[in-house]
């Protein structure tokens, strides 16, 4: 019985990891939609010049396309922790998907509007928001499932859960430091949140037993 | 050979359980396509104003969201329960499916007329219908296969299976009211359809079965 | 070897079943983007008939859905038939995907233009169109597969194969007639267009095998 | 231990290459979004007449769609002979799948432009550097995966290890070749991107593996 409940916890894991995976692969594929060319008959632009002119977008769309990628990749190493789920942590998964489907939308926003002086600033603030947002919820479900293991694997060490912690919890801090920046600096915040993401690009570390393992 | 059916009617149960996963992760996705700044240039707004006005779309956003996750969440929660298909059961997933798949119109057509006192009325009874559409057709699959235990796990208990029955069919009516409702008080419409879907938000009844278990 | 050659096999045949899967749950749901609230400013029409006149629309994207939904039950039907695939299948397949994914476009050209008197033969014209690509692709997959039986079960009766390859020819062909049709009275042609597709919800046969089996 | 450490590692390619198979099937549908009818109210054309001069963009999206499918057919190919994935494997293949992503925009612009003598030369560029694109991401992930049989099968022959590092090294080069072309002829430099995709319809050499084979 007990066998059969495990087995059936987790199959639910492997559930919300494959389905949560769509909407990875959505959001991420969905990005490119958001760049769209101006009709250049109404702007008397070339198509040349018109596609050089969407830089921000590009680059909206690059660095976009890489945080989503992020958190996939780390999205497939949390699910090696993740051990069992229960109605909360779906909910907070719900939420959490919810805040990487958002992304486009800031997206969309600061690449039609980054290089336009008078909203420079609401632009980047909106993003770094939107940042900010699934990294939020990414460390909610985190404490969530971590406190007292209560989803994750008991093997685990107790150092490694505490590095984890204060990883997500920084990367949250960050965010939020960045976010305050912009309100002075749009282009100092935003180059904090490129250069914190590029720290992301760094492998996760791998998880570490307890010694000796309880197997 | 009967084992070999059984084989195949349980594969056909979790296919159809995961074609229905891609739908359901990508409307979830597709709702932000909806969520637009209005060009700035015509309205002479700055876009920091432009992304305040927009709350009604990301009030919309949020709650469909929240909606087709409660009903991703359910889906996996019930094919636990459904044990064969068969053709009539197929049509009416497309038919469920179909209407989980409206929903990010009568999203899109909430966010943008909330606002507006004269359209108000319309736009919420438009979205109370679309919330109601997934929760019939929901029941409607729902008796087909509950109907003599047709589909579903024989073992489950008749208590049980009334249990579901009553709340799915409830769930229906609410909607139903909350339509009526939006005739004469849109605001308490809405309201009522968001107070009814927090109690979705309450984890399912575990499957209940005969005593003693037919095992 | 042999036995792994026809494990890879098998094993592509699940692969490609998969990834038309996501085809087809996406093509399916994209149908709903393209319904949209035309501005009502511009029109002064209400919000409520500018929701009613939308109607074409709405009949298109049922119409649509179910297209799409019949396929691909048929697809998941048919794949239990189909036993191995090549190179020239893949691609085959991958033309039929490419008539799935090409319905939106003109659903939504039927949606937007159908109660236009002049332009009603032009739209329906173009629809029933769309209807025969994927018939037709379906078709050219049939005849190419069941050919001297080279990718089917070797086990079918050559009478249920003949049985398909006649159902499948004659929907190109009643497809074709309704395409005719509609150049002379579209409301004809798109009704016929219809009716066959009522005719294919009904549940498709059961493969028959050979007389005795080679098992 | 080293057993564990593989079958990890197998997972992770066979996740890998099933949440590609989302992006693929993603991009590859989200194309026909590109092809839209215009205003004829605007431009007092009948539906007709703008359906034909849609015709680019339906060259553009045939073309693209199988673009896309064949690197969908050549990404299952090389899966069979990726054997391990690690961490900058997994930025690589997210920067390929932006690559992917990428496409149905400058498919988008081709098809708007391309009969637009003063921008057809711009457009086939940005195409042709479109598909240039995937083709070098592809490249780098090989030369990354094959270099001293880093992530690919043991077993293969060097020769056939060579092989490929040609055939997708020229695949490269001849992309390069049709883009500096399309810079002084467009309609030969999207000739010569076509007619070398026509090459890549042909199937894929099967693995070939070293003589006696390491089993």
């Amino acid at each position: 019985m007990k066998e059969q409940n495990q087995h059936q916890e987790e199959l639910n894991t492997q559930r919300i990891e494959a389905s949560s995976d769509g909407v990875f692969a959505i959001a991420i594929t969905l990005l490119i939609l958001e760049i769209r060319l101006p009709h250049t008959d109404a702007t008397h632009q070339s198509v040349a010049t018109a596609l050089v002119s969407l830089w921000p977008s590009y680059f909206a769309y690059i660095f976009s396309f890489v945080m989503i990628g992020i958190y996939w990749v780390n999205h497939h190493y949390i699910f090696r922790i993740y051990q069992k789920t229960d109605h909360v942590f779906n909910l907070l998964n719900i939420f959490f998907l919810m805040c990487i489907s958002f992304l486009p939308f800031p997206t969309a926003v600061l690449g039609e509007h980054l290089l336009d002086v008078k909203e420079q600033k609401t632009v980047v603030i909106f993003y770094v928001f939107g940042l900010l947002l699934p990294a939020a919820s990414w460390f909610l479900k985190w404490l969530y499932a971590s406190s007292h293991y209560r989803l994750i694997d008991s093997r685990l060490s107790p150092h490694f859960v505490n590095y984890l912690t204060k990883q997500y919890g920084f990367s949250v801090i960050f965010y939020l430091f960045a976010l305050v920046v912009s309100v002075f600096q749009p282009v100092v915040g935003i180059a904090i949140a490129v250069g914190l993401t590029f720290l992301y690009l760094l492998p996760s570390k791998q998880p570490v037993y307890r010694d000796p393992p309880t197997l």
